[in-house]
């Protein structure tokens, strides 16, 4: 066992030397097609557990297939050396995969996986090779150099994989419920994120929550015809643009009152990181045909993705929206709103408040209801965990290039779910690159990400056990 | 042939004497199912108008079928007296009638018509019986009872009935251009309108004109992820929504530049008429579940519909309006404007007028496409004809309370085509119900209507001859 953590040479060079029969094993596990939204797949989202449970037991765990109302979770145990004064880590990940439609937008049978050679470098082609299955092998594979190496685990340690991730975690609530103290550890390591811009090693700090509303207008009891009721009768359409149209101020500020209670400046250290990451949002917004970040004024493009809220329009319907052209004013008009929650923004007081500021705009002989579509807060990473400072100096030594604490604009429910169920912090790190095509056609994982993914992780033990 | 113009005492003694046979007459017509937009009604639109062909024929007129490429129209002529001093006027109706979908919605065959006793009177159920076959046949029927009374016509005449107008008239401004000559008359006498709130006789004589705009806004060239971009990528829905919200100012006034050239105050005579309406616009709206005038603030109820312009979403889409919720920022955003045009306000100089206006609100990354829906102007009667004043007094004669110039907020193009491609005005009076329901299941005509429709033209007759 090394005890320089910044030198766990011989793992690392044991890493090296097995990377051929770690490659080997994850494609292994790439061959089951552990899709878990379609019940056609669920002999094989078993037959992944299996797989799983029996390579932990070869690592000396004590692992066991869980059964759900769903798909298995896979639970292992595993303890590290009798005098280890390390931390009781957790780590999870997930064995299920999306579908892979269209098939026919495949290069390859996405279950048929195979190393390719592309100008960017060496990659392994299948579904899941990126989303989850290659990142959690990086964490497997990192045991099993250190076990080879050292006769046994760094630490204490529990190992969760779920086999529901792409399909809601129906079972996964209840799960952690009736498991909680057996699913105790003094830190949770969630390995389903990337690298930021694809070479900057990143651990996501900051996720933002999101509350999701659905506004029905009503004006006449039905549909009306333009030329014998129009410029008498209320619009819902018009009423509904006045109000949206009001959501946001000329500076981009959403104008919802008291949205911006719990919403803080981001800390000093946390933007040096960030500048330093050298966003280049040119590039990212000229990918998709845009150039010019559309948020409030004063503010930069990652804390506009990052750490900003926001107020969207995900849908709007009303009126006649077929071919050619109809004179109606409806009876209805709808639209679909989400706000992307930071800190302490409280989703239930910001969904009264949406509701009682539309309520306040209403014209004359217009009504609303409203249906809510979830409401989840933001979750914020208690970055004072030591896990935390040495999970970056392990990945900048890696990496060649500081790690950063960076947001993440989507929701990874997950790490709040530890947070609420278990009591238990998280730590989101991972090595999936933009490109990797996850959920899409051609799905890959880099090579270097997997052997540089594996070398993390011991390093990251190195420091911690 | 009478010569007292306020008593055709004869003329109508033998009008009401004729109802029974009259009423035969006009079941006779509603029997023939002459649904223009359906093609397998083909040989039953040719029917009716050798059934028209054949009546016109039986009152002296030289009436033919006359081909175009969709249904035939029915053009007639017939001579007044040799001595004759009055104006040489040409009817217009049509022959053919709305489908009858979904039939199961009506309580009897629309094309099995039946007199009804209902709270409100006797009525001639049946499609068409209103639109347009009961109001054109109070038109024969008058000049019926005048031919029997006085052994010819009163006055130079020329029937013209159509058998598309309820499939877009495909074939009418082509055959008003090639039979230009033929169809000249003083004026034209539309009969395919209504009472005003059923009971007071009303000639119309402004028609708003329609333009019809869609707008697509364009941003990202894919739809994108909000937790990935949201906050910094353009949200064309919300690019829409601001636009559209500045179409009115606080006043209920359209901020398009130019939009109000060519629309002129209402003149004093004609105000005083309307106000003598007593609209009950409380009435009004309240049938349709609303109660609040939604036009300009400083402008009367029948203003709004009648004499001023409108701008109004007819439709809007984007993003995702399916059920539940996805976190889409859509590439594009969707709507159809529409504008009520009054005056001489010109339909292609505002939409010019309205895409510059669109383009000039576009924010950062987002472009506007536009396609054209229809343009046509207001039509605006020259009641100085002396027909007007004459068709004033008749019908006040005959309801019993003064006629009134009205307008009418949908369009109805007939009156623009005549005088623009024969240079003639025209007059529209009629005398339908708004119970009449036309264009839906169950359509009646009141038989009061159709009689004292056929009274009203024999009055109108006396006065013109």
């Amino acid at each position: 066992m090394p005890h320089d953590p910044q030198a766990p040479d011989a793992v690392l060079a044991r890493i090296d030397a097995m990377l051929p029969a770690a490659l080997d094993r994850l494609m292994d596990l790439l061959r089951i097609p552990s899709i878990s939204t379609d019940p056609a797949f669920k002999a094989d989202c078993d037959r992944a557990a299996d797989w799983l449970v029996a390579d932990l037991q070869s690592l000396g765990f004590d692992a066991a297939k869980r059964p759900t109302p769903g798909h298995p979770m896979v639970v292992a145990h595993g303890d590290g050396p009798a005098d280890a004064s390390g931390p009781h880590l957790l780590f999870y990940g997930h064995y299920d995969v999306q579908p892979v439609d269209p098939l026919s937008l495949w290069d390859r049978d996405p279950f048929d996986p195979a190393l390719e050679n592309t100008p960017k470098g060496q990659v392994i082609r299948a579904r899941g090779a990126s989303d989850d299955k290659g990142q959690l092998m990086t964490f497997l594979e990192a045991l099993r150099a250190w076990k080879a190496e050292t006769g046994q685990l760094p630490c204490k340690l529990t190992i969760f994989l779920e086999g529901e991730e792409e399909s809601g975690s129906p079972s996964l609530i209840p799960f952690l419920q009736d498991n909680a103290a057996e699913l105790q550890a003094d830190i949770a390591l969630i390995c389903d994120t990337g690298l930021f811009q694809d070479t900057a090693p990143a651990i996501v700090t900051m996720l933002r929550g999101l509350l999701g509303e659905e506004i029905t207008l009503h004006a006449a009891n039905k549909d009306l015809h333009s030329g014998m009721f129009g410029g008498l009768a209320a619009n819902p359409i018009r009423a509904l643009t006045r109000i949206l149209a009001n959501l946001h101020d000329d500076q981009g500020r959403i104008t919802l009152p008291g949205f911006y209670d719990g919403v803080s400046e981001l800390p000093d250290a946390i933007r040096a990181q960030w500048q330093n990451l050298a966003f280049d949002h040119a590039a990212f917004l000229g990918d998709v045909g845009l150039s010019v970040p559309a948020g409030e004024l004063d503010r930069t493009p990652l804390e506009m993705l990052w750490s900003r809220p926001t107020a969207e329009v995900n849908g709007i319907w009303g009126g006649y929206t077929g071919d050619g052209f109809k004179t109606v004013l409806p009876a209805e008009a709808h639209a679909k709103v989400s706000f992307r929650l930071v800190g302490t923004q409280d989703p239930h007081a910001i969904r009264a408040a949406f509701r009682a500021w539309v309520q306040a705009q209403l014209p004359a002989d217009c009504s609303a209801t409203f249906t809510e579509h979830g409401a989840s807060p933001a979750g914020l990473m208690q970055i004072t965990h030591p896990a935390f400072e040495a999970a970056r100096a392990a990945l900048g030594d890696e990496w060649g290039r500081a790690a950063a604490y960076v947001g993440c604009g989507g929701s990874i429910p997950i790490a709040g779910y530890f947070k609420t169920y278990l009591g238990m912090d998280a730590m989101l790190l991972g090595f999936a690159r933009d490109d990797d095509q996850i959920h899409s056609p051609n799905e890959k994982y880099d090579v270097e990400c997997f052997h540089k993914g594996i070398r993390s992780w011991a390093r990251l033990l190195a420091r911690l056990a």
